[in-house]
């Protein structure tokens, strides 16, 4: 059940030689899951520890979870952060056999037995089932200083960061039902004072959110504000934007939307809903042997609710619908 | 937005002067949170997290998860019992304002203002929304010895804990697919043996299962054994049957099927899916103000499925569209 490595000698070779030889043939294995984020970690966990061998390939370490340098509301740890949590669940999954291969997946095709050739710039692979749990990413604001200050009162995600914000002040940039909520919880959370921003002369996310926000008094609504540059030294303190005009601030929220990374999914005939994968309750996919799990399905439309916590869920029922899958697969009739 | 105890002078009272004086009127919050599991401490630390003033009440701590002796499958630990982890989950809870109270709760009813009335043994509560989060229990074999071996060899989930069985010989009793998968997952992890029994002389699961079984060396396959005991000295050593046969195992799997705690929900006027607690994807069931998470709910009808991991994703669910009510009824418009 061990995925094996192919090595050759390598001592007395040239570098270019040593590459080669590293991987003689593709390496095989029952599943492969593309992601190391929650879902995807969490999904190699419940597959190895069943005895089912295990590649899991990508370059975002740790998802969107990784990015994050304190995580509060992940249930059994009080604060840790994005990598710190990846690393545990890491190990843990490694400890029952999963190959982790930090490597960009460029293509994965269906070959004519059923089972799945996955090319990435770390080698090759084919696998008899696959788990896609590529993730999102958030849309970034674009402007100078957001890079500097993320985790450093630069989020992107309101239900994970709002209760850090109590008694602060903060912008909310964007005008849709995420950055709506945005505000909202963070003026539960009591955060003293909350901007929030549109870029034009309107709001775009449903009604009752806007008569929400205005009958919160530590809310302030504000029009045609484009965010243009965030200062500050150690943190946040202060958002200019285009008009000229500018606040005094210790956070900027950019909930202007996620993009899924629907690129191999699409390329594989998965069909999508909404441009997320579309998955069943049991999180299958269209396409026989491919399961789908986190932030990438559309289990998971509401943006407030992707969640490190939806995603081991989620992460979990896609490797027990593969495993199911597998288990067909061995048997003769089958 | 936190919960008061409302306490008076107790000192020169009575004992049941005391009792009465501890709690002068229901003790109100926003939101009342029914259960101790996973679900239900997740749902609190999110909740109470956004500033909601949380309520939570039962007397199963931790649920089925407090029950393990070993977790090896929530993704951050690579080994932690039931209990350690629930009081991780409840103190991470507890951080952010929950009021946790270990009482059995007799009833609950929509009272005329549309919030709930509590009431239980340990005082009584009025909250505007209820989050339930009941589980289920895990019906016994109810023979001599199975009590004493639970975490020592009895397991009532092989999903958990069939990794600890690797090259051991065990009893899957039952005959439903839990009992199948079961069976399937303790081969597929290396046991040595499987005796996969079943009490009459046929087997009731899907036929696809069954050919499975019959293609694995390791599972036999028994008719018309019911287990009569348990023996063993620190952990299981042997099973008896009816039909005074026996068999020398490590450990006995009962995969006879679970048991929802729905009583309150249906005394709200609740509706259930094929005996679960009906919810929508956002955890909504018919009774406005009403949520659900867990093992308790349709959401998870695949027992396999009813793992920490989906319990904690289903409960943030609930938590997100709780505070989403609770937002509206926060606004005047509503």
């Amino acid at each position: 059940m061990i995925v094996m490595l192919l090595l050759g000698p390598t001592e007395d070779l040239e570098e270019e030689e040593e590459k080669k030889d590293i991987q003689a043939g593709p390496i095989e294995g029952d599943l492969g899951i593309i992601g190391l984020g929650p879902a995807g970690l969490t999904a190699a966990l419940y597959a190895s520890r069943s005895g089912v061998s295990v590649i899991e390939l990508g370059l975002d370490y740790g998802g969107q979870m990784g990015l994050a340098m304190e995580i509060e509301n992940y249930p059994g740890f009080e604060m840790i952060s994005g990598i710190a949590l990846a690393d545990k669940m890491k190990a843990q999954a490694e400890k029952f056999g999963t190959k982790v291969v930090y490597g960009e997946v460029s293509v994965i095709d269906k070959i004519e037995d059923g089972r799945f050739h996955i090319k990435s710039d770390m080698g090759e692979f084919i696998v008899k089932a696959l788990i896609l749990a590529t993730g999102g990413r958030h849309r970034k604001l674009g402007v100078p200083g957001e890079e500097d200050f993320v985790g450093k009162g630069m989020s992107y995600c309101a239900t994970c960061d709002a209760a850090f914000f109590k008694e602060k002040t903060v912008v909310v940039a964007g005008s849709g039902d995420a950055a709506a909520t945005g505000a909202l919880a963070l003026s539960d959370v009591g955060a003293k004072r909350v901007y929030w921003t549109s870029r034009s002369d309107y709001l775009k996310c449903e009604r009752i959110y806007i008569d929400r926000a205005k009958d919160r008094e530590n809310i302030t609504i504000l029009y045609n504000k484009q965010i243009s540059e965030i200062k500050g030294t150690n943190t946040i303190e202060e958002v200019l934007f285009a008009d000229n005009t500018s606040l005094k601030v210790d956070g900027v929220f950019a909930e202007i939307g996620a993009i899924p990374n629907v690129e191999l999914a699409v390329s594989l005939g998965v069909e999508l809903e909404e441009g997320l994968i579309k998955v069943d309750d049991d999180c299958r996919t269209n396409v026989a042997g491919v399961f789908s799990a986190g932030d990438v399905t559309s289990k998971i439309v509401n943006p407030l609710m992707r969640q490190i916590t939806t995603s081991v869920g989620l992460g979990t029922v896609a490797a027990l619908s593969a495993i199911e899958y597998l288990q067909g697969l061995k048997t003769k009739q089958y």
